[in-house]
């Protein structure tokens, strides 16, 4: 079935919508009690708001496809992420906070060792600490010089052995080939050109990579880099173009601000604590349509497999509720991004628990937030890249389709 | 929105995944209890299963839509049977266990009559039954020589008035029109070409058939054939490249083992009854990732109009789930191709009862599997041509979508 795209449709309003991602909110039942995560949390605010919500499930990306968190995050903003992937290296960039520009060219960077015969022996160079990632960055930044006049280059660093380079220059592409061979016991590829008018940014890259094995060449372990996904950064139509909201992001982790500064929304500075975040979603709020506000904690208890605690991160998030609603959107969502159930210890294709309330919904008396109870609820299973369309609908933003 | 092509994100692993198709499994209610067949019959161990599965209603095509056995089953491996329709005559000469090559042209024959002045009388030639079938086409392939050096022609019955047509030989096309009128009072059409290239293909068939026509002539009833839906046999993309599944097809009826082969699954020897079935399942369980197994008695008993028999024979196939539960899948789906309602006596385009049962669902203690839980479940409905990605899933064979 064809969507209809609502950007044609939006209008202008004082309304205003808050869109709070809890991470990884999906879980699966614990054997013991059928409940999962959510469903055991105590979770008094986010029940009491379920049984005035249009509840539902939102499926991610599609069937039995599970999302990274850009693309979770795209689709939750309404950017079809088939159509919008975000390349790898933009989203490394991104993730450490690094201020791209449109034009840059970002690769995420593997440090990794040779051997003395220069075939790749370990593609994590043993997995150095951070502390070590920050020394051999520094190192990279002092001996590394632009390849061409005009073009700057920045080294930063990830976590352990990762790392990202950004080019910025005139006219560079990002059509290139990857160095790393995803393989031991061969050398590191060459970068090639993959479309026309790349020959040149290939050869500056190159040359870039090359300088930087001589800089690294005395390192007993990082004597090498192994660089995968190309990618342009590129501003995508922005939330005010499509949807006439002047939007903010609220966001603790780098990466989800960087997303959300990709689609033209304003992000504020990294607030301290989950707290904090709420408190900033009050100071300014009338300067914003459109909020959204990202906690991370969920995900990241999901991820260390640890039921208790992911239950215990979503009642840390249900106590900060309350101060959300005084603020009185018109629309509020609370939903996440993907799955992350603590058994499964990752993200998973697992549909996830949604609730928007409104003054115009369909809510069940006897719902509360939890995966059966959104399963039984008013707007059943869904895309979630249509989630945006209904919160415009719910905030009286997207006009009569047709006469 | 556009579904994600999961043959991208598809990894290899060691795990097993069991497709139980019960042919035409869903039902509709007995107006006297309210319950379909499924929900009518003691099914214990697919219940007790269902109480652990994620449930669901799959869409066999598209909403009110009532597949044939060959999309139905193209859509639950993943090929969507619009895009990858099989030609009526391939169909026919799968449903029979021909084995077809690629480039051979098979299309559906009719025995039929013609009166006195060559206009058709009757399009099934009275219905005669098998052994008249039979020895019509034993009168034809001594009759009917070859129309060309390097060509062969097999002439193949299938029950009362049809029967099937295979041309072998180099070139050949199956831009072909039909001969069948589709009315009475009118002679049989000419075989024409619908394409370029496909004039000599049209001269043969013709051939072929006025060949035909002449060795029947002295017959009371069956004394023409009318021909259509030619179809050339092409391999599709296997399930081994799509999916990196080595997959085997376990299934009482050649038709079933026929489109199996059209994707690349090995094809076991006729079992004798469906309790062998399940031993040739157990049997080589090791070596293959994919096992396909076809219950056919259901979809009959449902075609003859028996709700008791239906009940039945839904009985019967429960009785064999805990031999395959021992072999400990890691995947077990239990579905149909479409339904066939005892009341309707024919496939129907209602939706159909899945259950996906793995280490990863988001089971409902309360479920039992019968259309009315399913409606329930957590999966939802959806269009069956998904179903192979959450297997996939389940299995843990498929990658995150980007970073």
């Amino acid at each position: 079935m064809k969507v209809v795209v609502p950007d044609d449709l939006v209008e202008s309003a004082e309304t205003k919508i808050v869109l709070v991602v809890i991470d990884g909110l999906g879980g699966l039942p614990d054997p013991e009690t059928g409940a999962t995560e959510l469903e055991t949390a105590r979770t008094p605010n986010l029940d009491r708001i379920a049984r005035n919500s249009d509840l539902g499930l939102l499926l991610p990306i599609s069937r039995g496809v599970t999302p990274g968190s850009g693309p979770g995050h795209l689709a939750l903003f309404g950017y079809d992420p088939i159509e919008w992937s975000i390349g790898r290296g933009v989203l490394s960039a991104l993730g450490i906070g690094f201020d791209l520009r449109e034009g840059d060219i970002a690769v995420r960077l593997n440090f990794a060792t040779l051997d003395t015969e220069g075939r790749v022996t370990d593609r994590r160079a043993g997995r150095p600490d951070d502390e070590e990632n920050a020394r051999l960055i520094a190192k990279l930044r002092a001996g590394v010089s632009s390849p061409a006049p005009g073009v700057d280059i920045f080294f930063e660093g990830e976590k352990e052995h990762r790392a990202v380079l950004i080019i910025r220059g005139e006219n560079l592409s990002a059509d290139l080939s990857d160095t790393d061979p995803q393989e031991l016991g061969v050398p590191p590829l060459h970068v090639r050109p993959l479309a026309d008018g790349a020959e040149e940014s290939a050869r500056l890259v190159q040359q870039i990579l090359t300088e930087a094995e001589k800089v690294l060449a005395d390192e007993p372990k990082a004597n090498t880099l192994l660089a995968r996904g190309f990618a342009a950064y590129e501003r995508y139509p922005s939330m005010t173009d499509r949807y006439k909201l002047r939007s903010r992001a609220i966001a603790r982790y780098p990466m989800y601000g960087g997303v959300a500064r990709l689609l033209g929304m304003d992000v504020v500075p990294i607030p301290e604590t989950d707290a904090d975040s709420v408190k900033v979603l009050a100071e300014g709020f009338d300067e914003y349509d459109f909020h959204f506000v990202h906690f991370k904690a969920v995900d990241s208890r999901g991820e260390d497999g640890d039921f208790a605690a992911k239950v215990e991160a979503i009642e840390e998030v249900d106590a900060l509720i309350p101060e959300i609603e005084e603020l009185e959107p018109d629309v509020l969502i609370v939903t996440g991004d993907h799955s992350t159930p603590s058994r499964y210890r990752a993200h998973s294709w697992h549909t996830v628990p949604l609730l928007i309330a409104s003054e115009w919904t369909r809510y069940s008396r006897e719902a509360s937030f939890g995966e059966t109870s959104c399963r039984m609820g008013e707007l059943g299973i869904f895309p979630a890249v249509e989630l945006m369309t209904l919160a415009l609908a719910h905030a009286g933003r997207l006009a009569k389709y047709g006469a």
